[in-house]
């Protein structure tokens, strides 16, 4: 996939959050994308038969995944040979993660749900090096470690590596405050790809009749409707916590374990570095912990910003 | 298996309960054998790359699981050409389930998490009818309902049918209060079921070392020792909800759907069995809708109990 990038004019979404640019298309096109494939390749659109063979295909992909179950929930929690971090700058953090009870219980019970909860073929790597885009258009590269996994494990890596960005422009400004319209235009990428996504999943799940869960016949009466648009609310509701804790932990992976990002790796200094790292980690960590606190999206960048303003 | 009925001393379990008979082996044995065959299939004893080589062989039961999801959690809730109740005397109730809306969002919830949490390798029907016992030994037989499953499903099938059983007991006895010490018997059971496999779960999981969800070198101090028991112990009071609500839904769909039991259909006056039909509708109901409420196993027999007295 690297030649796109020679051929098209698309770039790496990364490479343009560490540049500063502005990509209008890119919330609704990833909520969009978002919404349809884990909805359409999920029971509450298709067939029991259908998912069954989705998983027995993508049961097969043992490798891949275990990359994942060990880079993403256990080694930034353990002496890993491979953990990598802004050192001496963090050692202190990267020492208190790894003594850190609830959060380790927290990674390891959401490492439990990325190997058992069977909700819709998952993307599984979808962070904004997986994405390519132009200001007119949106691409989605890379789908080598696919699965039958949780629903929310893609749409935190979205918003887990947005908010990645969004602690790396203080390493990349050229003033204090020369990065904050685009700080804000992140956080404002965070609301619109939460709320595009929830928004066109419900959509998606009002419309839908070939469901095999939740099937659309027995719920008829307006009492049945409101029953069952509170279970909706109650399953997106618990698709948002996925989300932030899934989310957070993809942060604190890339600064405490074997892959980083540019977004912060390109920021030369490892004083500034470690500064923008901290507190990455800081809201990571609250997220993974803590996400039931939060109302909702508003509620995240809220803290995002507290969390900046040191 | 018919054959071993022959040829061994063992019965159904099922038709040791119509008669009144005491097991006394029975809570202990399939409190072990819950608890050994749904802990070692999953991720807290083995490895991923195990699981997913499960999920990949049993995610080929289609068309078994296919009778369970129609069976179990759409067909009783609506008008399906082989749904069978005592008539007339269980008409409006069952009219009354068809037009529940909650119960109705709370059992395709369930079929939902029937459909995709893939967390042990679960026998997939283990009601008192595939469980053979004499009074000195207890055997699971009928396996073919076998995939990677929600644990709670076959504990919930035990102790659904174990009340199922128990508010039958009114049908069978000679004279008013006859069966009393055989229904305590039961409830009993009910009781034993649920803290022997809660109890011996719980032993398994502090002693794993292999499990590749909660890593077990990542829990060295007593603070971390204190945060994966409390994660333990929000996992074990979750599938004692998931319990209750698997359990309440196939006690619903043996009396309103088309596969009956034996417990209940060999009561001959159809007044007397409606009568305990319709009690066992009632605690059934409560535990798919507000399983939440119980705040453990005494309670459920307690609630059992007010039922029984009308």
């Amino acid at each position: 996939m690297i030649v796109m990038e020679y051929l098209s004019p698309h770039i790496i979404m990364r490479k343009g959050l560490v540049r500063g640019i502005e990509y209008p298309r890119f919330a609704a096109d990833i909520a969009e994308f978002l919404a349809a494939t884990l909805f359409h390749t999920s029971v509450l659109a298709g067939t029991a038969a259908e998912h069954k063979r989705r998983l027995e295909l993508f049961a097969r992909n043992v490798e891949l995944c275990r990359i994942t179950e060990d880079l993403v929930f256990t080694d930034p929690y353990r002496e890993a040979p491979l953990n990598r971090w802004t050192s001496p700058q963090l050692d202190a953090d990267k020492r208190a993660f790894e003594t850190d009870a609830p959060l380790k219980a927290a990674a390891q019970a959401r490492k439990y749900q990325f190997l058992t909860d069977a909700q819709a073929l998952i993307h599984g790597d979808l962070h904004t090096g997986s994405i390519m885009l132009t200001t007119a258009d949106t691409r989605v590269i890379d789908p080598e470690f696919a699965f039958v996994g949780p629903i929310g494990f893609d749409v935190g890596a979205v918003i887990g590596n947005l908010l990645l960005a969004y602690f790396a422009q203080e390493g990349h400004e050229a003033a204090l405050h020369a990065r904050d319209p685009y700080r804000a235009w992140i956080l404002d990428q965070v609301v619109e790809v939460w709320a595009g996504f929830h928004d066109r999943f419900l959509a998606l799940w009002r419309q839908a009749k070939g469901g095999e869960a939740f099937v659309a016949g027995l719920f008829i009466s307006p009492q049945d409707e409101a029953a069952l648009d509170a279970e909706r609310r109650r399953f997106l509701r618990s698709l948002f916590e996925d989300a932030l804790a899934f989310g957070g932990l993809k942060m604190i992976r890339r600064i405490l374990g074997l892959a980083h990002v540019e977004d912060l790796e390109s920021i030369a200094d490892p004083e500034r570095r470690a500064i923008c790292e901290r507190k990455a980690l800081s809201l990571a960590r609250t997220l993974v912990v803590e996400g039931a606190k939060f109302a909702g999206v508003s509620d995240v960048i809220e803290a995002a910003r507290a969390v900046a303003r040191g």
